[in-house]
């Protein structure tokens, strides 16, 4: 049987990841929050789940790399440094890195990536997202990991080609940039949705959460399916099978 | 240089392709509507396209064997005798029998035909549509053409787990049925949005119709790409190369 | 300290009233179900909550008007025949009958009668909804109480206008009526939207529930407004002053 | 009968505009683009439309107050010293300035306006909308005019609590501001969403523009209700009667 440990184990996904690996058979080996050592619970569980702050993802993967534990991450908010390191720990541990651990949202990655590399550049590619008044960062990751797929799709990579925020006099549209907007308030859970516009025609693919223990269900899913893999990274559509 | 003769030559969607067809160099050999002689024009142009009406149908398609010459028929409302009609005439003409003629709607029926094959029977999967107040058929002839597609994902055939409405106390949703919503009002061109809804979350792929163009465009494509073809059956997905 | 009784203990709404009672320092009197006794509970509470079953709703109608005790009824389903029995009851007790507790859609039925009574009959307006695959009835008793907002501000009668559902050749839609769409699936708490649709333009007015609990805050916080009242019908704009 | 004076006569809307007034019997005194001189038109119409740029609204405010002729503001993209002239030349002649001419979004702003005054602060206002690729300002005209109507809906002032775009570590919502978000792509007429996010639920009040001779329509339906009017501001709601 697995066992997990969970950085940022008092979060709102901490508890529910603990809640759900408890109603699933799977054993919470410990967890750590801001100020714990990291290094114990590295030790101690087959397999990490990280749903902290960028700020602590680095000792969480030096831990997690000198234990030679495997790690889910699912913090947001990432820059390019997190993802150089996470690229580093990849040489020793498997680390599976997501925006979202959703089933609904890693298969609307593959439809995203689908419908941009089926659609000309003439289409215009565009993501809105909704979180509840709570979320300190924006775009949201789940946001940014569809922007890739989209990006993916064309054949570009989506740091060359996406606009953030629009505000002003901002001129007519770039071809081929990928814009997002975000919106916040309320107790949302997470909406997203993919707009595709063309001339005289729109399409458009989106993902609501309707309750969070969906993306706990996914987490605890994903470190079950990492503990015991060869060092590499991974991805939630290798997880579910799509 | 194609030629083509159109069957519901006044009605809007038939005056649309007239304009798209002239715009485009295509010539118009000719059309007919309700009372006229259909075989004329089925001689004279090297393709036919059909938005008529079903009881218009069987008469066209006798016209277009008769001349040899192939149809594209974007006519709704069919019942299972005019697609035994359709599935004979393709035994000696080329036919493309489509619900919807837009790039979009197209490339729709095979992002929903993807997802209900990776989500499991326990995604319930729904189809509204809302189109304008002048409209006399319900399911739209795309929604259901959205349907098949779901169905096919889910290797069923729509027939058979088809539920057109719910009205009074219905009693709770039956596994694996595919349910239909339609909406009718002011001038909207058309709406369909296919929903996946799973346990705590939804996944929504929609098309937005702005302009009846798109159809007439699609429409005149088919019709270029369908002439000189052997008979059989084609679908919009390989006239869009999809 | 009010007091209240639970008709439809059971049931998911009974027992988030339960909880929600609880939390805010309201009593819980008892509650009853299918089979039980419904006098003893409307004789200990000051107030009854319904969220039973449109079967069961004449017994316990007897039973509160037996005991004089105010009645919320939140069951939906309801015939001409049960809304003729909560006529009788509120000659001698106080009833507030409503489809829906929550202030969102409390608010949303003011607004629907307001834009309804400002755009002429040139708008149609078309009500559609979508709650989980458990649901029986259709549509929701929350779309009918807002088609009934829509017929007022046109200043007739819902009885007269409404259309439940479109399927086959229905034809042209007819002008003045307040059409309905439901949609079933997945785990969907409650999602409502009335569309005004005029001549190249529409108006949205939607309410989407993500957490069951807003109908169960509302519920006890209109039985604590109704405990006391004076016999007669009371409706959910006054509890919350709308 | 009226003549009306078409400023931005070659643009997009100036162009829907003298369609719409020739084909409801109003006379287009003459017009004027970039360039030309503002005074002749100005002096020979009852009335003068503007749909031109914020660079030119000094020189045609200037010219109709020469004329004393009424003037319709459709131009935006408005900076406050914009408005600073629009307010002076409202002393010597009528003037209309309005993000947005359709009944629809007229009513909106209505509706908004009355749930933002019913709904506490603890619900959350943020405003999405959707143009064409071509637009060159964020947000939208009619974004911003929706955002007065809330603003003043709470007894705020929309400059105090506008967001106009989130992107990075933006750090939790702040209770009253109300945020907006825009889209750009393909070629929507416009699209704008309101949203009021409470704790479980939201409500959402929405406007789409499906032809942009709502607008023009609008338009020229101001123009002939302000000709003859006495000195002063006035507002869409006013001609439309809302």
């Amino acid at each position: 049987m697995t066992s997990i440990g969970i950085y940022g184990s008092n979060g709102r996904m901490g508890r529910a990841i603990a809640t759900i690996a408890a109603s699933e058979g799977v054993i919470v080996a410990g967890g750590g929050d801001a100020g714990s050592d990291p290094l114990p619970v590295a030790y101690a569980a087959d397999v990490l789940v990280d749903f902290s702050t960028p700020a602590a993802l680095e000792s969480h993967l030096a831990a997690a790399a000198a234990a030679r534990t495997p790690i889910v991450i699912g913090t947001t908010g990432l820059l390019n440094t997190h993802h150089a390191l996470i690229e580093q720990a990849a040489d020793v541990i498997p680390v599976l890195q997501t925006g979202n651990t959703s089933l609904g949202v890693t298969l609307l990655g593959v439809l995203v990536r689908e419908a941009a590399a089926r659609l000309g550049a003439d289409w215009d590619i565009e993501i809105a997202e909704m979180h509840h008044r709570h979320k300190v960062d924006a775009p949201s990751g789940t946001a940014l990991l569809l922007g890739e797929a989209a990006a993916a799709g064309r054949g570009t990579r989506l740091a060359e080609v996406r606009v953030d925020s629009r505000a002003g006099l901002v001129g007519a549209r770039t071809e081929g940039t990928i814009g997002f907007a975000s919106l916040r308030g309320g107790s949302v859970v997470g909406d997203h949705n993919v707009v595709f516009a063309g001339e005289g025609e729109r399409i458009e693919i989106a993902h609501r959460a309707d309750d969070r223990t969906i993306f706990a269900r996914g987490a605890v899913k994903a470190a079950v399916w990492l503990a015991g893999r060869a060092p590499g990274r991974y991805a939630m559509a290798e997880v579910l099978g799509l």
